[in-house]
This record gives structure tokens, C-alpha cells and sequence, in this order.
């Protein structure tokens, strides 16, 4: 089987929505699992792109994507990035292949002068922790992810518009 | 005290650069902090910022601020916002200004289309916790951030350039 790993370009949008829409899947998150390969078109290929990403391709069929987008450290006061998605479908794991994406994904990183690339790692995730380990990442423990969103976005916008806080 | 909370703006970055720059001394992480006050100026105000800011001004002098960054979530498809800093210069603690930050943030991305905001919380930090469930936040526990960056980012992009992987 040969391994092909290329950045994503215009049209590629339905390819990395199969694959993320797959992890959501397998993942049983299906349910917030909103995206449509427009919106990933439009991100990763308007102007000034906010993301971008990465596709493996095994025999010229995508197998896996690695899916970034711009962040900012301000402690380092540079542009970073931030790998949102490393993901291979599963008929091709255990062939090297999210290995692959990583080092890809870490040349592009130095390629464009970002200095750092960041991610999260569940815990519980052994398998991906010792490909994180052996590509000589910090991995800092004891964090929670915080998320405010729907209703209770809507909610705490609106309370206490009268109190002065 | 008069509490003002506006956005930042150009001319801003060296009020910004000091609160950060205190955040990282107070955290003991001096020896990370390594932005200058013209790296604020540049990635809040210039052409197609990634960053932004809001500063929280008692009488007129900052006291805290609040730094976000765009974001992008592959399951909505759609641009968030990461809250990278949430700060209170100490002196100006217990007097309800990070709770008035965090309503400006929300109100600021909802102003802005994004339908999620998320950030990060250390899961010792009790303090910071109680606001975030006061504003309804989802709290994902177990989490660990991974940092590739330096000499071993520099390493793992040279690493078996040979041997097809």
C-alpha cells in the first residue's frame, strides 16, 4: 500500500467531512456533529483561511486527515498552531499512518515560522499518548476543557443586565 | 471604584503585554514569557487579526483584561472563540471583575456569530471553577494539553527522513 500525505486543497472538503464526520461517530458524538463539507470548503479555502489541513491518502483513497487551525500564545506573543483533528480511518490504523500526519504536520508548522503546535490528549488515550511521547511533546496533566455555548451562552449574556454585576 | 470594561485597541498592546507578563510571574512561568508589547500590537491590530481583547479599567487604570483568539470547531464547522487569558491584576481581586470579563467575552461572541466560547481550566483551580459553572459552562475533566515546541519539534521534523516515515 503506498501512503501519500499532501496538504488539502479546494474541493477536498467533502473527503476531510467523511473522515471527521466518521470520528464522530465512533466517537458516539454524532448528535454534535453539525458540519457540512460547505462549511469546511469555506474555512480552509476562502480568503485568509482561519484552518487548514493536512490528508493521507493510501493508494490514492483518503485513509486520514490532520485538520489545524491558527491560534496565538501570548506568552510567547507569536502565532502557533493548534491541531484540532489527527485522525485515520479505521480499516488503515496500526500502519504508521497518524505517525505520518504528525510529522507532516509538524514540518508545515515549522514551514509557516510557528514555533509551537498544541493539541489535547484525553487521559485515558494510551495509544495516542505514546506516539505523543515519542515525538518529544510536553504533556501537561490535570486539565480541564471548558465550553460555553447554546442556551447557557444565551443565558448568561442576558442575566444580570440590571445588577451592575 | 468604577469599573469600565471596553475592547482593546491600538496602543493597547503595552498595557496588555505588563498583565500578561505579571500573570506569568505570579505563575512562576517568567522564564516562558517572552512576548514584547509591539507582538500585541501587531496580532490585535493589525490587518486580519487573529487576537483580540477586552481591558477591564478601575478609575481609568487597567486591572484586568481579557485575551481571545479565533477558533474553529470541526464538528460545527463554524468559527468559536478560545479565551486564552481571563486576568485580574492581584490588587484588584474579590471585587467581581473577572465575572464582568467573562459576560463581555460572551456578549462579544455572540456580537460576533460565534456560537461557542471555550477555554481551558486547571483542575485544582477551585476558584476560577465556581464562576465557570455560575455561567453555565460544560466542564470536561481528564484532559491533558500537549506542547510540541524547541529543540523537540526540531527533532521530530528531522527524524527518519530516510526510512518513509
Amino acid at each position: 500500500m503506498s501512503i501519500e500525505i499532501r496538504e488539502a486543497r479546494a474541493g477536498d472538503g467533502a473527503a476531510l467531512h467523511a473522515m471527521v464526520r466518521s470520528l464522530a461517530e465512533s466517537h458516539g458524538e454524532l448528535a454534535q456533529f453539525r458540519a457540512s463539507p460547505a462549511d469546511y470548503e469555506v474555512a480552509l479555502f476562502g480568503e485568509h483561511p482561519l484552518v487548514g489541513a493536512l490528508l493521507a491518502l493510501a493508494d490514492g483513497v483518503p485513509a486520514g486527515c490532520a485538520i489545524w487551525h491558527r491560534s496565538f500564545s501570548t506568552f510567547r506573543g507569536r502565532e502557533t498552531m493548534y491541531l484540532e483533528d489527527l485522525s485515520v480511518l479505521e480499516a488503515y490504523r496500526r500502519q504508521g499512518i497518524a505517525r505520518m500526519l504528525l510529522k507532516a504536520v509538524a514540518r508545515l508548522a515549522v514551514a509557516r515560522g510557528m514555533a509551537s503546535i498544541s493539541w489535547h490528549l484525553m487521559a485515558w488515550n494510551d495509544g495516542a499518548r505514546a506516539l505523543y511521547e515519542e515525538a518529544g511533546a510536553d504533556i501537561e496533566e490535570g486539565v480541564c476543557i471548558c465550553r460555553l455555548h447554546g442556551a447557557a451562552l444565551e443565558r448568561w449574556c442576558e442575566r444580570d443586565s440590571l445588577s451592575g454585576l
